[in-house]
Protein backbone atom coordinates (compact mmCIF):
# COMPACT_ATOMS: atom_id res chain seq x y z
CA UNK A 1 0.00 0.00 0.00
CA UNK A 2 1.25 3.33 -1.02
CA UNK A 3 1.38 6.11 2.10
CA UNK A 4 -0.97 9.06 -0.15
CA UNK A 5 -3.50 5.52 -0.46
CA UNK A 6 -3.40 5.28 3.27
CA UNK A 7 -3.92 8.56 4.11
CA UNK A 8 -6.87 8.61 1.79
CA UNK A 9 -8.34 5.83 3.34
CA UNK A 10 -7.57 6.92 7.19
CA UNK A 11 -9.26 10.44 6.43
CA UNK A 12 -11.99 8.64 4.89
CA UNK A 13 -12.86 7.43 8.57
CA UNK A 14 -13.03 10.67 9.36
CA UNK A 15 -9.36 11.11 10.49
CA UNK A 16 -8.28 14.57 9.98
CA UNK A 17 -5.35 14.82 7.14
CA UNK A 18 -2.88 16.11 9.81
CA UNK A 19 -3.50 13.27 11.97
CA UNK A 20 -3.78 10.56 9.21
CA UNK A 21 -0.24 11.88 7.79
CA UNK A 22 1.31 11.09 11.75
CA UNK A 23 -0.44 7.64 11.57
CA UNK A 24 0.78 6.99 7.98
CA UNK A 25 4.30 8.42 8.44
CA UNK A 26 4.70 6.01 11.80
CA UNK A 27 3.44 2.67 9.86
CA UNK A 28 5.98 3.66 6.64
CA UNK A 29 8.73 4.06 9.04
CA UNK A 30 7.69 0.90 10.76
CA UNK A 31 7.73 -0.66 6.80
CA UNK A 32 11.61 0.64 6.41
CA UNK A 33 12.92 -0.83 9.26
CA UNK A 34 11.72 -3.78 8.37
CA UNK A 35 8.72 -4.06 11.25
CA UNK A 36 5.94 -4.99 8.94
CA UNK A 37 3.62 -6.22 11.57
CA UNK A 38 3.44 -2.58 12.75
CA UNK A 39 3.55 -1.31 8.97
CA UNK A 40 0.72 0.39 6.04
CA UNK A 41 -0.33 -3.48 6.16
CA UNK A 42 -2.10 -2.39 10.09
CA UNK A 43 -4.68 0.21 7.80
CA UNK A 44 -7.54 -2.48 7.24
CA UNK A 45 -7.15 -3.25 11.01
CA UNK A 46 -6.89 0.81 11.77
CA UNK A 47 -10.01 1.46 9.97
CA UNK A 48 -11.86 -1.30 11.95
CA UNK A 49 -10.76 0.25 15.25
CA UNK A 50 -11.55 4.08 13.77
CA UNK A 51 -15.44 2.80 13.47
CA UNK A 52 -15.35 1.60 16.45
CA UNK A 53 -13.09 1.68 19.83
CA UNK A 54 -10.97 4.92 18.53
CA UNK A 55 -12.34 8.38 18.00
CA UNK A 56 -11.39 9.79 14.66
CA UNK A 57 -11.59 13.33 16.52
CA UNK A 58 -10.35 12.35 19.49
CA UNK A 59 -7.47 14.47 20.62
CA UNK A 60 -5.06 13.64 23.58
CA UNK A 61 -4.77 16.35 25.97
CA UNK A 62 -2.28 16.94 28.55
CA UNK A 63 -4.16 17.05 32.08
CA UNK A 64 -1.04 17.68 34.03
CA UNK A 65 2.70 18.87 33.47
CA UNK A 66 5.11 19.94 36.06
CA UNK A 67 9.09 19.58 35.70
CA UNK A 68 9.09 16.26 36.44
CA UNK A 69 5.84 14.36 35.53
CA UNK A 70 3.02 15.26 32.73
CA UNK A 71 -0.39 13.11 32.86
CA UNK A 72 -1.92 12.97 29.41
CA UNK A 73 -5.34 11.21 28.20
CA UNK A 74 -6.00 9.91 25.30
CA UNK A 75 -9.43 10.88 24.81
CA UNK A 76 -10.54 8.41 22.23
CA UNK A 77 -7.71 9.19 19.87
CA UNK A 78 -5.46 6.55 18.44
CA UNK A 79 -2.39 5.68 20.53
CA UNK A 80 0.50 6.85 17.91
CA UNK A 81 -1.29 10.24 17.76
CA UNK A 82 -1.11 10.74 21.96
CA UNK A 83 2.80 9.48 21.73
CA UNK A 84 3.35 11.81 18.63
CA UNK A 85 2.13 15.12 21.19
CA UNK A 86 4.07 13.27 24.18
CA UNK A 87 6.86 13.19 22.25
CA UNK A 88 6.70 17.42 20.81
CA UNK A 89 5.45 18.50 24.30
CA UNK A 90 9.09 16.65 25.31
CA UNK A 91 11.12 18.22 22.39
CA UNK A 92 9.27 21.54 22.55
CA UNK A 93 10.09 22.18 26.48
CA UNK A 94 12.63 19.19 27.42
CA UNK A 95 13.05 18.29 31.05
CA UNK A 96 16.12 19.77 33.26
CA UNK A 97 16.98 16.27 34.30
CA UNK A 98 14.18 13.80 34.03
CA UNK A 99 10.33 13.47 33.24
CA UNK A 100 8.42 10.43 33.66
CA UNK A 101 4.96 11.20 31.64
CA UNK A 102 1.98 8.26 31.97
CA UNK A 103 -0.51 8.31 28.87
CA UNK A 104 -3.51 6.90 29.96
CA UNK A 105 -5.71 5.36 27.25
CA UNK A 106 -3.23 5.13 24.60
CA UNK A 107 -3.48 2.25 22.41
CA UNK A 108 -2.48 1.58 19.43
CA UNK A 109 0.88 2.46 20.08
CA UNK A 110 3.11 1.11 17.08
CA UNK A 111 6.97 0.89 17.35
CA UNK A 112 7.81 2.09 20.48
CA UNK A 113 11.53 2.23 19.45
CA UNK A 114 10.26 4.72 16.92
CA UNK A 115 8.98 7.13 20.10
CA UNK A 116 12.02 6.27 21.71
CA UNK A 117 14.73 6.85 18.97
CA UNK A 118 12.73 10.75 18.06
CA UNK A 119 13.48 11.70 21.41
CA UNK A 120 17.13 9.82 21.65
CA UNK A 121 17.91 11.88 18.00
CA UNK A 122 16.74 15.41 20.03
CA UNK A 123 19.13 14.29 22.73
CA UNK A 124 16.90 12.81 25.53
CA UNK A 125 17.68 9.20 26.87
CA UNK A 126 14.37 7.51 26.61
CA UNK A 127 12.17 4.63 28.15
CA UNK A 128 8.81 3.87 26.48
CA UNK A 129 6.82 0.95 27.29
CA UNK A 130 2.81 0.12 26.98
CA UNK A 131 0.16 -2.72 27.66
CA UNK A 132 -2.08 -4.02 24.90
CA UNK A 133 -4.24 -6.95 24.97
CA UNK A 134 -3.68 -9.65 27.18
CA UNK A 135 -2.07 -12.75 25.07
CA UNK A 136 1.11 -13.82 27.06
CA UNK A 137 0.08 -16.49 29.62
CA UNK A 138 2.37 -17.75 32.57
CA UNK A 139 4.86 -19.74 31.74
CA UNK A 140 3.20 -22.88 33.39
CA UNK A 141 -0.27 -22.03 31.42
CA UNK A 142 -3.58 -20.99 31.67
CA UNK A 143 -5.27 -17.81 30.47
CA UNK A 144 -3.64 -14.91 29.05
CA UNK A 145 -2.23 -12.31 31.83
CA UNK A 146 -0.05 -9.51 29.94
CA UNK A 147 0.14 -7.99 26.88
CA UNK A 148 3.14 -8.41 24.62
CA UNK A 149 4.41 -5.12 26.77
CA UNK A 150 7.71 -4.05 25.50
CA UNK A 151 10.30 -2.12 27.05
CA UNK A 152 12.36 0.39 24.18
CA UNK A 153 14.83 2.37 25.80
CA UNK A 154 17.15 4.59 23.55
CA UNK A 155 20.37 6.35 24.62
CA UNK A 156 21.68 9.15 22.25
CA UNK A 157 24.85 8.97 21.12
CA UNK A 158 28.04 12.42 19.80
CA UNK A 159 28.50 9.87 16.65
CA UNK A 160 25.04 10.59 15.39
CA UNK A 161 23.67 6.88 15.92
CA UNK A 162 21.70 6.75 18.93
CA UNK A 163 21.53 3.23 20.56
CA UNK A 164 17.75 1.66 20.65
CA UNK A 165 16.68 -1.18 21.97
CA UNK A 166 12.93 -2.53 21.72
CA UNK A 167 12.24 -5.48 23.06
CA UNK A 168 8.77 -7.76 23.28
CA UNK A 169 8.18 -10.23 25.81
CA UNK A 170 6.36 -12.27 23.07
CA UNK A 171 8.55 -15.50 21.61
CA UNK A 172 6.74 -14.05 18.75
CA UNK A 173 4.48 -11.40 17.78
CA UNK A 174 -0.08 -11.35 17.53
CA UNK A 175 1.33 -9.91 14.10
CA UNK A 176 3.01 -13.13 13.53
CA UNK A 177 0.15 -15.19 14.55
CA UNK A 178 -2.27 -13.34 12.44
CA UNK A 179 -0.08 -13.37 8.96
CA UNK A 180 -0.03 -17.10 9.96
CA UNK A 181 4.30 -17.31 10.44
CA UNK A 182 3.33 -18.19 13.77
CA UNK A 183 0.62 -20.39 15.85
CA UNK A 184 -1.08 -18.86 18.88
CA UNK A 185 0.47 -21.47 21.16
CA UNK A 186 3.98 -19.67 19.86
CA UNK A 187 2.71 -16.68 21.59
CA UNK A 188 3.97 -17.30 25.04
CA UNK A 189 6.84 -15.16 26.91
CA UNK A 190 10.28 -15.73 24.96
CA UNK A 191 13.12 -17.15 26.77
CA UNK A 192 11.93 -21.13 26.25
CA UNK A 193 13.48 -22.64 29.69
CA UNK A 194 13.66 -19.22 31.22
CA UNK A 195 10.43 -17.81 30.28
CA UNK A 196 9.74 -17.08 33.76
CA UNK A 197 12.50 -13.88 33.52
CA UNK A 198 10.10 -12.45 30.31
CA UNK A 199 7.00 -13.14 32.11
CA UNK A 200 8.22 -11.24 35.26
CA UNK A 201 9.16 -8.67 33.09
CA UNK A 202 5.79 -8.62 30.99
CA UNK A 203 4.09 -8.83 34.62
CA UNK A 204 6.07 -6.08 36.03
CA UNK A 205 4.89 -3.79 32.65
CA UNK A 206 1.70 -4.51 33.12
CA UNK A 207 1.29 -3.54 36.75
CA UNK A 208 3.50 -0.18 36.52
CA UNK A 209 1.36 0.81 33.60
CA UNK A 210 -1.25 -0.42 35.20
CA UNK A 211 -0.83 1.73 38.68
CA UNK A 212 -0.12 4.18 37.25
CA UNK A 213 -2.51 5.06 34.00
CA UNK A 214 -4.94 2.54 35.09
CA UNK A 215 -6.72 -0.61 33.44
CA UNK A 216 -7.17 0.97 29.65
CA UNK A 217 -4.12 0.18 27.37
CA UNK A 218 -1.71 2.98 28.53
CA UNK A 219 1.57 3.68 27.80
CA UNK A 220 4.62 5.33 30.06
CA UNK A 221 7.53 7.28 29.11
CA UNK A 222 10.88 8.27 30.55
CA UNK A 223 12.76 10.83 29.52
CA UNK A 224 15.75 12.65 30.88
CA UNK A 225 18.80 14.99 30.07
CA UNK A 226 22.16 12.33 29.74
CA UNK A 227 25.39 14.24 31.56
CA UNK A 228 27.73 11.27 29.57
CA UNK A 229 28.16 9.64 26.09
CA UNK A 230 28.68 6.13 26.67
CA UNK A 231 27.41 4.81 23.02
CA UNK A 232 30.68 5.59 20.96
CA UNK A 233 32.49 3.74 23.45
CA UNK A 234 30.69 0.79 23.85
CA UNK A 235 30.48 0.17 19.70
CA UNK A 236 34.32 0.35 19.92
CA UNK A 237 34.23 -2.57 22.63
CA UNK A 238 32.08 -4.89 20.56
CA UNK A 239 34.29 -4.06 17.53
CA UNK A 240 31.62 -3.83 14.71
CA UNK A 241 29.20 -6.26 16.36
CA UNK A 242 25.63 -5.00 14.89
CA UNK A 243 24.02 -3.46 18.07
CA UNK A 244 19.91 -3.10 19.18
CA UNK A 245 18.66 -1.03 16.41
CA UNK A 246 21.15 -0.42 14.48
CA UNK A 247 19.97 -0.24 10.49
CA UNK B 1 27.83 -17.60 58.72
CA UNK B 2 25.55 -15.64 61.72
CA UNK B 3 24.76 -11.73 61.49
CA UNK B 4 26.74 -10.78 64.30
CA UNK B 5 29.21 -12.92 63.47
CA UNK B 6 29.44 -11.14 59.83
CA UNK B 7 28.60 -7.73 61.57
CA UNK B 8 31.36 -8.30 63.55
CA UNK B 9 33.82 -8.85 60.32
CA UNK B 10 32.43 -6.00 58.40
CA UNK B 11 33.24 -3.44 61.17
CA UNK B 12 36.66 -4.86 61.81
CA UNK B 13 37.25 -3.63 57.98
CA UNK B 14 36.26 -0.19 59.49
CA UNK B 15 32.65 -0.04 58.79
CA UNK B 16 30.64 2.16 61.44
CA UNK B 17 28.35 -0.63 63.33
CA UNK B 18 25.33 1.37 61.76
CA UNK B 19 26.82 0.93 58.20
CA UNK B 20 27.42 -3.41 59.33
CA UNK B 21 24.06 -3.31 60.03
CA UNK B 22 22.67 -2.26 57.19
CA UNK B 23 24.34 -4.21 54.94
CA UNK B 24 24.30 -7.25 57.19
CA UNK B 25 20.21 -7.21 56.69
CA UNK B 26 20.71 -6.93 53.50
CA UNK B 27 22.38 -10.04 53.22
CA UNK B 28 20.45 -12.03 55.57
CA UNK B 29 17.47 -10.80 53.94
CA UNK B 30 19.07 -12.08 50.71
CA UNK B 31 19.64 -15.60 52.10
CA UNK B 32 16.04 -15.73 53.75
CA UNK B 33 14.65 -14.92 50.23
CA UNK B 34 17.13 -18.32 48.56
CA UNK B 35 19.12 -15.79 46.96
CA UNK B 36 22.25 -16.76 48.35
CA UNK B 37 24.53 -15.98 45.67
CA UNK B 38 23.42 -12.11 47.43
CA UNK B 39 23.78 -13.67 50.87
CA UNK B 40 26.07 -13.49 53.73
CA UNK B 41 28.30 -15.84 51.89
CA UNK B 42 29.32 -12.54 50.20
CA UNK B 43 31.36 -11.64 53.87
CA UNK B 44 34.40 -12.37 52.32
CA UNK B 45 34.12 -10.32 48.97
CA UNK B 46 33.13 -7.55 50.85
CA UNK B 47 36.19 -8.35 53.31
CA UNK B 48 38.47 -7.73 49.97
CA UNK B 49 36.70 -5.15 48.80
CA UNK B 50 36.57 -2.84 52.04
CA UNK B 51 40.53 -2.97 51.79
CA UNK B 52 40.51 -1.95 48.57
CA UNK B 53 38.03 -0.60 45.86
CA UNK B 54 35.53 0.65 48.78
CA UNK B 55 35.90 3.18 51.64
CA UNK B 56 34.76 2.02 54.30
CA UNK B 57 34.35 5.41 56.14
CA UNK B 58 32.59 6.29 52.79
CA UNK B 59 29.27 7.89 52.64
CA UNK B 60 26.66 8.43 50.32
CA UNK B 61 25.77 12.44 49.55
CA UNK B 62 22.57 13.70 47.36
CA UNK B 63 23.83 16.26 45.36
CA UNK B 64 21.14 17.62 43.96
CA UNK B 65 17.65 17.15 44.70
CA UNK B 66 14.14 18.40 43.33
CA UNK B 67 10.35 17.44 43.01
CA UNK B 68 11.27 15.36 40.15
CA UNK B 69 14.69 14.07 40.48
CA UNK B 70 17.61 13.39 42.65
CA UNK B 71 21.44 13.08 42.20
CA UNK B 72 23.72 10.70 44.33
CA UNK B 73 27.15 10.12 44.73
CA UNK B 74 28.50 6.83 46.67
CA UNK B 75 31.59 8.57 47.81
CA UNK B 76 33.30 5.22 47.51
CA UNK B 77 30.78 3.67 49.86
CA UNK B 78 29.31 0.37 49.14
CA UNK B 79 26.64 0.66 47.16
CA UNK B 80 24.18 -1.17 49.73
CA UNK B 81 24.47 2.30 51.82
CA UNK B 82 23.68 4.30 48.77
CA UNK B 83 20.67 2.63 47.96
CA UNK B 84 19.76 2.30 51.48
CA UNK B 85 20.11 6.05 51.76
CA UNK B 86 18.22 6.79 48.65
CA UNK B 87 14.84 4.03 49.83
CA UNK B 88 15.52 6.39 52.85
CA UNK B 89 15.20 9.56 51.16
CA UNK B 90 12.45 8.55 49.38
CA UNK B 91 10.13 7.27 52.20
CA UNK B 92 10.93 10.70 54.19
CA UNK B 93 10.07 12.95 51.35
CA UNK B 94 8.05 11.11 48.91
CA UNK B 95 7.43 12.35 44.78
CA UNK B 96 4.38 13.71 44.47
CA UNK B 97 4.27 11.90 41.21
CA UNK B 98 7.44 10.68 40.33
CA UNK B 99 11.22 10.97 41.19
CA UNK B 100 14.00 9.61 38.94
CA UNK B 101 17.08 9.06 40.74
CA UNK B 102 20.82 8.65 39.48
CA UNK B 103 22.93 6.75 41.99
CA UNK B 104 26.56 7.44 40.83
CA UNK B 105 29.50 5.00 41.89
CA UNK B 106 27.31 2.49 43.15
CA UNK B 107 28.43 -1.01 43.88
CA UNK B 108 27.82 -3.62 45.08
CA UNK B 109 23.82 -3.03 44.84
CA UNK B 110 22.78 -6.34 46.29
CA UNK B 111 19.30 -7.77 45.49
CA UNK B 112 17.72 -5.03 43.68
CA UNK B 113 14.45 -6.41 44.07
CA UNK B 114 14.25 -6.03 47.70
CA UNK B 115 15.43 -2.01 47.51
CA UNK B 116 12.28 -2.01 45.10
CA UNK B 117 10.25 -3.75 47.75
CA UNK B 118 10.90 -1.61 50.26
CA UNK B 119 9.36 1.22 48.14
CA UNK B 120 6.47 -0.36 46.87
CA UNK B 121 5.40 -1.67 50.78
CA UNK B 122 5.51 1.90 51.62
CA UNK B 123 3.49 2.80 48.73
CA UNK B 124 5.12 3.80 45.70
CA UNK B 125 5.36 2.09 42.42
CA UNK B 126 9.73 1.53 41.61
CA UNK B 127 12.09 0.42 39.16
CA UNK B 128 15.86 -0.08 39.88
CA UNK B 129 18.45 -1.03 37.71
CA UNK B 130 21.79 -1.30 37.90
CA UNK B 131 25.54 -1.69 35.81
CA UNK B 132 27.69 -4.52 37.42
CA UNK B 133 31.37 -5.80 35.75
CA UNK B 134 31.04 -6.96 32.17
CA UNK B 135 30.01 -10.62 32.17
CA UNK B 136 27.71 -11.04 29.34
CA UNK B 137 29.11 -11.48 25.53
CA UNK B 138 26.79 -9.78 22.18
CA UNK B 139 24.97 -13.51 21.61
CA UNK B 140 26.81 -13.89 18.49
CA UNK B 141 30.23 -13.73 20.94
CA UNK B 142 33.25 -11.76 21.77
CA UNK B 143 34.43 -10.30 24.86
CA UNK B 144 31.88 -9.72 27.89
CA UNK B 145 30.00 -6.21 26.82
CA UNK B 146 27.79 -5.18 29.46
CA UNK B 147 27.03 -6.47 33.16
CA UNK B 148 23.94 -8.83 34.32
CA UNK B 149 21.84 -5.18 34.68
CA UNK B 150 18.71 -6.85 36.16
CA UNK B 151 15.26 -4.56 36.26
CA UNK B 152 13.55 -5.05 39.44
CA UNK B 153 9.71 -3.51 39.42
CA UNK B 154 7.48 -3.47 42.50
CA UNK B 155 4.16 -2.40 42.68
CA UNK B 156 1.93 -1.90 45.99
CA UNK B 157 -1.21 -3.78 46.10
CA UNK B 158 -3.84 -3.21 48.89
CA UNK B 159 -3.70 -6.96 49.65
CA UNK B 160 0.00 -6.24 51.78
CA UNK B 161 1.43 -8.36 49.24
CA UNK B 162 3.52 -5.94 46.82
CA UNK B 163 4.40 -7.73 43.19
CA UNK B 164 8.22 -7.60 42.71
CA UNK B 165 9.87 -8.81 39.92
CA UNK B 166 13.64 -8.93 39.66
CA UNK B 167 15.17 -10.02 36.47
CA UNK B 168 19.20 -10.10 35.49
CA UNK B 169 19.99 -10.42 32.16
CA UNK B 170 21.95 -13.44 32.16
CA UNK B 171 21.40 -17.18 31.80
CA UNK B 172 22.98 -17.78 35.31
CA UNK B 173 24.55 -15.73 37.77
CA UNK B 174 27.91 -14.47 38.28
CA UNK B 175 27.25 -16.43 41.97
CA UNK B 176 26.66 -19.54 39.84
CA UNK B 177 30.00 -19.80 38.20
CA UNK B 178 32.37 -18.76 41.46
CA UNK B 179 30.29 -21.56 42.91
CA UNK B 180 30.70 -24.10 40.42
CA UNK B 181 27.14 -24.30 39.83
CA UNK B 182 27.76 -22.91 36.20
CA UNK B 183 30.77 -22.63 33.91
CA UNK B 184 31.70 -19.16 32.72
CA UNK B 185 30.28 -20.28 29.30
CA UNK B 186 26.70 -20.28 29.99
CA UNK B 187 27.23 -16.48 31.55
CA UNK B 188 25.27 -15.05 28.48
CA UNK B 189 22.39 -13.05 27.64
CA UNK B 190 19.31 -14.96 28.95
CA UNK B 191 16.79 -16.19 26.60
CA UNK B 192 18.55 -19.28 23.97
CA UNK B 193 18.04 -18.97 20.52
CA UNK B 194 16.25 -15.48 21.48
CA UNK B 195 18.89 -14.37 22.99
CA UNK B 196 19.50 -11.28 21.17
CA UNK B 197 16.19 -9.94 23.40
CA UNK B 198 18.03 -10.14 27.06
CA UNK B 199 21.43 -8.72 25.23
CA UNK B 200 19.12 -5.78 24.32
CA UNK B 201 17.99 -5.08 27.72
CA UNK B 202 21.11 -5.34 28.92
CA UNK B 203 22.55 -3.12 26.57
CA UNK B 204 19.61 -0.54 26.90
CA UNK B 205 20.38 -0.83 30.86
CA UNK B 206 24.39 -0.47 29.93
CA UNK B 207 23.94 3.12 27.92
CA UNK B 208 21.00 4.15 29.97
CA UNK B 209 22.67 4.65 33.20
CA UNK B 210 25.95 5.07 31.57
CA UNK B 211 24.52 8.08 30.07
CA UNK B 212 22.91 9.42 33.19
CA UNK B 213 25.54 8.46 35.99
CA UNK B 214 28.70 7.49 33.95
CA UNK B 215 30.96 5.01 33.78
CA UNK B 216 31.32 3.55 37.23
CA UNK B 217 29.04 1.16 38.27
CA UNK B 218 25.77 2.83 38.96
CA UNK B 219 22.21 2.27 39.36
CA UNK B 220 19.23 4.35 38.87
CA UNK B 221 16.15 4.69 40.50
CA UNK B 222 12.31 5.62 39.38
CA UNK B 223 9.68 6.07 42.32
CA UNK B 224 6.17 7.45 41.82
CA UNK B 225 2.83 7.19 43.35
CA UNK B 226 0.34 5.13 42.11
CA UNK B 227 -3.08 6.31 40.87
CA UNK B 228 -4.80 2.76 40.60
CA UNK B 229 -4.67 -0.68 42.38
CA UNK B 230 -4.08 -3.27 39.66
CA UNK B 231 -2.40 -6.08 41.74
CA UNK B 232 -5.15 -7.68 43.73
CA UNK B 233 -6.94 -8.28 40.35
CA UNK B 234 -4.13 -9.97 38.47
CA UNK B 235 -3.56 -12.03 41.25
CA UNK B 236 -7.31 -13.42 40.88
CA UNK B 237 -6.62 -13.67 37.17
CA UNK B 238 -3.52 -15.76 37.69
CA UNK B 239 -5.95 -17.98 39.67
CA UNK B 240 -3.27 -18.93 42.26
CA UNK B 241 -0.08 -19.53 39.73
CA UNK B 242 3.04 -17.91 41.56
CA UNK B 243 3.47 -14.22 40.42
CA UNK B 244 7.14 -13.11 40.63
CA UNK B 245 8.11 -11.77 43.79
CA UNK B 246 5.68 -14.19 46.02
CA UNK B 247 7.42 -16.61 48.66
Amino acid sequence: MLGADASSRLEACGLAPRDAAIVVHHLAQADAAGKHGHGLGRIPWLEGLLGTAVDPAGQPERLERTEGFERWHGRGALGYLTLDAVCESLLADPPAHARLVVCEACFPTGVLGAWARRLAGAGLVAVVTATSPRRLPHPSGGAPLTGTNPIAIAVPSSDGRPFVADVSMGAVTHGDVLSGAAVPEDLVPFGGAQAHKAFALAAGVELLVGALAGPAHSAVVVAARPEHDPVPAFRALASGRRLPGDA
